[in-house]
């Protein structure tokens, strides 16, 4: 698999990570969600890992590289579903997401992301600006 | 990687299928699914196909079970995210997804679900009858 799939559920962006994230992949998923926050106008980026049993310093980066490349274009970042262990093992590593939100689950997730945002803009649909390409 | 994460988002449960359902993987995800939709009463099943290029009579034969077991679990299943060549495969090999409703994206999806379960059940909350476990 070459792409990890980015779904769009109104202004927020939702992505599930379910394998682990080696170099290309994890390139082309930085890349198409600053895309797709671009196309979209997206306020926000949910990232579910709660299919992670482990995490590296690699993971780790590459999150909170996420999380930097979206705040820059305006988006929120929460990293939802993380397992106990998991967050054991990113506070060892001595890596602690700066910049990225996190929520037990996607719904709690997406209530943190509403909040954020402020519910005026939660219901604002005209965000996008590239309608002229 | 042994079972695909199922996310609960309201009164529906999303799955990413991102990569090829081998045996195991196809009968966990179908049991973790009945599972699921039995402990969160979730009256929708939201499957994202987006991902996948290709598909074989297999998927095609566990998208049709899953979406039977739901229909049984009265919850509705919507594939959404097929790609061109893959709905051309399944017409091909001769699987319809009998019971299977299909939406483009996820967003239409949640609309479609929205509309069969009924704006009144869609904001019902009190549905799973297991708080006596």
């Amino acid at each position: 698999m070459e792409r990890i799939p980015i779904l769009r559920m109104g202004h927020f962006l939702l992505v599930t990570i379910q394998i682990d994230l080696y170099d290309r992949l994890a390139t082309n998923l930085e890349a198409d969600l600053v895309q797709m926050v671009n196309r979209t106008g997206a306020r926000g980026v949910l990232i579910d890992i709660s299919a992670l049993n482990i995490v590296d310093s690699f993971m780790g980066r590459i999150l909170g590289n996420i999380g930097s490349m979206s705040k820059i274009m305006d988006a929120e970042t929460v990293v939802v579903g993380m397992q106990p262990a998991v967050a054991i093992t990113l506070i060892e590593l001595g890596l602690e997401l700066k910049g990225v939100h996190t929520a037990l689950n996607v719904e709690k997730g997406m209530e943190l992301l509403k909040q954020k945002i402020g519910p005026a803009e939660a219901s604002d649909e005209d965000d996008d600006e590239d309608g002229t390409e």
